[in-house]
């Protein structure tokens, strides 16, 4: 069975994903097109996807037949009107992030989704797909003993006038909230931010780089360094500390060359390539689940929970040195 | 455009290019089968292809106007008749190693090919395809100036008892003879292989390890330990040393751990993982060059200079020490 | 000229640096031996220095005509006083860990010297003369810009009953506390602990790990892992990341093996071996430094800076996770 | 007991040698000098040996009654006469590479030390010493089973237009040829050399790079590079593959950095520093034995085989790519 797919949103990412479904990934294609810019969607069809239909409305797209499964990569505020319509639907939903922009919004998906009764919703964390984490998982749960810490770095080279110190947490550090509960199977009880020294490449608006301490329910300890002026690459680190021994996440793959007096790996700069195989994956998952109905991968739930987690470290940041406390409703049973 | 497909042998191989051409890879559906054993083709249709037809010959296989290309992967005496039968029939046709069983059975296909006037074969010399030895040649071809000498190792942790001498060439340096060929744009023009002290774990039928001494046209000397009982896993090493640097093919992915008194990381110990991924990738290259009518990648000739490299080779291991040249006819213009 | 030293305590360390200087290092000599156990100078006078004399107490040691300088390797308890004659006598006096068993204790020390008016003391910080932290520290004051965090760990395979909470800090991380005011040339304001989830491996009077978090008068924020029971060996690790880039403390020689399906190197387990060239460097130092009747390297302010530093982040450890501000006196200009 | 040293030759390695003796290591002093350029040895007792005698020839010092061993570091074609001087002398006596001009040469020397019936040459082969290499010798003996195969490599950033094709054996290769007969304990049967395509950076007197394929008694298969115009370091390379694994020579300690895209160590680029360490310790053991009258470590016997084997290398340059067998005499009891 081929899963029919319809696309909200074709910028660079919708675009991107559409490609992999139509060129890439056996078992779907992309049979129906929609942006609030209909030059978007005009230029994948004609580019990627010929016969798909364009939509005018996001809803309109939802509610059309031919549709099996949407595709919501939209603007974020967006996100959760398009993610509510395919639930009401009941059609699988895969969905960028922010699922919402709030707490709340996140919640009442997580609301509809519940009351549907059945999984409809993947949130588009791709770092659970990528296979370097995926060896990480492995080795954690099967050869260093229970972890005890986390230590890691998320660190870009630069980044825009725009980006302001709150975007660290929503923008940067969401990537590790999410990942790290999936990894050791675990919640966060707290937050604590600190503020090193400030780098000199940081411009006016930004704190950079900062420490995100965060605590878990089975009181593992995680620290994270967030350094988005780190100037020399994209560079993201994380090492789990456990009974018996650590484990690495591994770097990405690269040529040793010994050259100029120096024995060297390249390290990426562009954050784009650094999970570029795990959007296959994760989109390899989403039709899989698709063409059975349903959704698995990262859940609403998880982006609900991801987004009180967020909420809670913009606190800690705004609150500087002061442990918050994070408190979390009761998992519902379809998330168990 | 759907590229329809048929598989001539339905084997380990056969059958996992069918799986990934049916439930991976966008492009291309499996709509014909065959094999000498029916039961063979009948599970790869009931498992992977319903839709498929079992043809009692690969030659009718071939003629069947529903079959656009052809995926030779039965026993390996055959390849050559199934090859010259599409080449015959003007489709595109992907051929599992070896191209054919002698140096001639190689030259007649390429007879054919050359008549023929455009390219319809790709042999399955993977290797080209994997990750690792295209960022190699990225490093190569940019950045370490002219190649003067590549020190390689082909290891496996063990080999059954019919695995003798000459197949270290056939089976197991084939690899290598090609994807230097393609690492280093260059042709080999002598081969030596010498004997170091034997392996206590070596069956009484395998010289192990051996050590081949290959010079190409440029003046390019490779050496490659070919060491087939080496225990401790499957590892395969490139280093490619030129005017300015040297370059490494990258380790695989795998996870540093510190545990038990090591820093480690886990080496295969199966060949059959080291170059999964690029499985896919070179029957993506295959579709995608069939659904324009023509071939790309390792060609009839690539398989041609294997054959008489690896004869040269076999030759080398029965002089042992002494240097045996190596003579090609001139590249036809269809290859250059 | 030969440096006459005397040596007070003669258990293993004194011991082991009375032969260093006796039979490793050129330009000094032993000559006079203490030990509130005779029997222990007798053994080093017969293994190691036969024409030393044994005096009956440090006092008497001190004041002999013959003794240029004096090493302490006594009891700690017993090192303020040998110490403060050693100053009165106006003699070159190495000091091992702890300088005085009290903040005010090592003050009367650097009072001592102070009114002297010229270095005497020279204290057995050893990690200073490691020639993997002196290549790091090169490279931090050269090549990384000004630093702004330092991620650390401190890690040994196991503990003894005896060894109690606070022990995390006068004994494990005081090592950490000297070198990075060395390494970054700077003193710190603040300190917190973080007590993660508990090893099953730790005994019932030690909680283990500890996260400490010190901050620095520059901003710099550093963040030590002491784990003592984390199994896998003795590992200690540190990464200086500064504006411009990384830089990680090298990991001890050692052979790298693929064997066993594992990529490997060895890892210590024993705390003696990892900074045993160390010793001879800063005997080295102490020796240069009294054949001109001073001394170099750590000074009796970076032992009092430590007491005080460490007595903070054991009131950290008493205070869980809250920020215990640490407070310095004007560094006297003997010590600028 | 203190070993009085006297030094013939007062050029750059003798002047070092002779203040590692003064100043580093304890047990011996410089009582005497001599240079054919007697400003040398006037330059060397002003900055380092203040009391020692200035003797007007090499005999002369080696007779004078106050000079209990002997450290030749002259110009090498005067190496033979002072050894034999000094084993007439019945003093132990050092002697840089090389032993003697020829391989008769050492072996008179070899002839006369055994007349005399116990040791008293140590040859400067000083990665004997080496840390590095000492613990790959104890991996090799004790982890990897059978050694079978030894790749490895020599290179230089660059040499002056003075280095000829020999060169590239006597002044390159010499060093290996030593520290793999002592690492395998084995003697070797053939040579042969290739030559790869010419770095264009090579100067027209020198053949660079060349491969050298040499094979020992027990048929362990050891192949070097040597490229002496690498341009990017000066790197030492040992691989040794046994039968149960592989062991790799350590890098030199560096630090990692990352930075500008590039997570990278240093390479050394001058040879002086690569086994400086080394230097100190092949002089300690010197010492040592002379105070016990006699001498350990390379033996005038490896002086010897050396000086044979470089003959048979030599011999392989010019007869390209043809095998040379290497015969040696049996070994005298005194070596064995």
């Amino acid at each position: 069975m081929t899963v029919k797919i319809g696309v909200i949103g074709t910028g660079m990412i919708g675009r991107d994903h559409a490609r992999r479904i139509q060129n890439v990934l056996a078992g779907a294609e992309i049979v129906a097109l929609s942006d609030v810019n209909p030059d978007g969607a005009k230029a994948v069809q004609s580019d990627i996807a010929p016969a798909a239909k364009i939509y005018a409305t996001g809803e309109d797209l939802i509610a059309a037949p031919e549709v099996d499964a949407v595709l919501v990569t939209s603007w974020g505020a967006t996100h959760e009107q398009y993610v509510l319509a395919s639930i009401a639907a009941g059609k699988p939903c895969f969905c960028e992030k922010p699922l919402a922009t709030t707490a709340e919004g996140a919640k009442r998906i997580v609301d509809a989704e519940v009351a549907h009764g059945t999984r409809l919703v993947q949130v588009g964390f791709m770092r659970r797909y990528d296979a370097g984490y995926r060896l990480l998982k492995q080795v954690v749960d099967s050869q260093i003993g229970a972890p005890l810490m986390v230590h890691a770095a998320h660190r870009n080279p630069t980044v825009p006038e725009q980006y302001i110190t709150p975007m660290a947490i929503h923008d940067t550090l969401i990537h590790e909230i999410d990942v790290f509960r999936w990894l050791l199977d675990d919640d966060y009880v707290s937050a604590q931010v600190v503020f090193p020294r400030r780098s000199g490449h940081a411009h006016a608006k930004v704190a950079d780089p900062q420490i995100v301490l965060l605590e878990t329910k089975k009181g593992i300890r995680i620290d994270v360094e967030v350094f988005v002026n780190c100037r020399y690459g994209y560079d993201i680190q994380c090492q789990v500390v456990g009974e018996e021994g650590l484990a690495n996440l591994p770097e990405p793959m690269s040529i040793v060359t010994r050259k100029d007096a120096k024995l060297q790996n390249a390290i990426m700069t562009d954050w784009k390539d650094r999970f570029i195989d795990s959007y296959d994956v994760e989109l390899k998952d989403f039709i899989e689940a698709a063409s059975r109905g349903t959704a698995s991968g990262p859940s609403s739930w998880d982006g609900f929970v991801a987004a009180i987690t967020s909420d809670a470290c913009v606190e800690a940041q705004e609150k500087s040195g002061q442990i918050v406390p994070i408190t979390l409703p009761e998992t519902p049973a379809l998330y168990r």
